[in-house]
């Protein structure tokens, strides 16, 4: 490593993109957009906004190299710009980012007694933790994989996550069109599946054949007993 | 209840108090205070503040009632403040606070398929909840007990969280002097045991009496199988 080199800053930057249609599909009759631009689904109960957003996390060597991280910004996003802000630049700068997994567990350390084992300490963690890893790649010449233990694979498969149009023959129609791009597996939502799940399943096997993995995000809505249940009913339709 | 008075605005106040001694205790050698007045305790690893801190709620209705809440600011409050105001409060603006049980389901739901059961994201509905039932009280000029079920008892017992001092005799003087205040209960910190937790059980027990509720928060830092074999080494001296 080019060594000596430490942290001068870190960054954390909201991104946010326009979508055509929102995460998951159009809205129902009932959702509204309101003035922060989100809307909750009816389908899960879930907050979502009508734009794409992320937090970039931007850290910069004394050297001037930069390694990015990305992590969740579609809600609240100042809450992790916030956290980085306060908790975690400050105990960044000045320190080689060289041993970036155990940076992680001091950082994890600092709110683990508190019960942050997930949500927005966990998320802006994570952007911090990409980044940290990116920049010991730069200052190493190396690639990250080779980091973590080598290259395992040279490709890794892709799946189409979410069919974003209002009605089942839509959804399948954009299935087709995935698939005719090189998607081998596209997943749909419970929390749109207006026909229901089961016959959304059968539809989308039916028309995409055996050889695309079919999947359904279940998004919380089933009680065990009822979960076991749909998915015996799923099974002649072979679900991934 | 007065009733169509609805929630006007929903306001997250950072409020901070100067402390004589941080939480827990002075600090050890080489624990040092961040440009944020943020310091990490090597007994646990975790981050705290020099100073106390809070957020508080303020939920306003349309004839000017003030219901009040307050919730967990010490690190990061700017995360709570973001997410009340970027989530929370829109959901609640115009609404009448009457349906409050409903209204924290509702609102937790929001955020539960991406894993925000703890941290961040509760901390600031637990603000937000408060508040809520504080003003449903003034709303309905009753006390929020009648509201929850009515009066279990009349009196809560408190104890004595943390003795910060540097050394177990200063512990145990505070301990004392807390008791000859009318604690019937102290807790005592693993963090900061220098000593060791055997002895300061065993030291407490001894200077305040088979009466009084001695307490010790292991802070995390033990394996099933440590905790274990310490309890049982505690078990002579009494433990609450």
């Amino acid at each position: 490593m080019s060594s000596m080199e430490t942290i001068r800053s870190v960054e954390p930057i909201v991104v946010a993109l326009p979508r055509e249609v929102p995460y998951l599909g159009p809205l129902d009759p009932g959702e509204r957009v309101n003035e922060r631009g989100y809307f909750v689904r009816a389908g899960n109960r879930t907050i979502y906004p009508v734009f794409d957003r992320s937090v970039l996390v931007k850290i910069t060597s004394t050297d001037g190299k930069v390694g990015w991280g990305e992590t969740y910004g579609i809600v609240a996003p100042q809450a992790v710009v916030a956290i980085v802000e306060d908790v975690l630049a400050p105990r960044l700068i000045g320190r080689e980012p060289d041993d970036v997994a155990a940076v992680w567990e001091e950082l994890y350390a600092l709110m683990r007694v508190r019960g942050h084992w997930s949500g927005f300490f966990t998320d802006a963690l994570a952007g911090v933790d990409i980044a940290l890893w990116d920049l010991k790649g730069k200052l190493r010449q190396r690639p990250v994989y080779e980091l973590l233990g080598g290259k395992r694979r040279a490709r890794i498969p892709a799946y189409a996550s979410g069919l974003p149009r209002a009605t089942l023959d839509e959804r399948v129609a954009l299935a087709r069109e995935l698939c005719a791009q090189g998607f081998r597996g596209v997943k749909f939502a419970a929390a749109i599946s207006g026909e229901g799940v089961i016959d959304e399943m059968r539809a989308l096997r039916k028309a995409l054949g055996a050889d695309v993995d079919v999947m359904v995000d279940l998004h919380w809505r089933y009680t065990p007993a009822e979960a076991i249940a749909l998915i015996e009913a799923l099974e002649p339709w072979h679900p991934y």
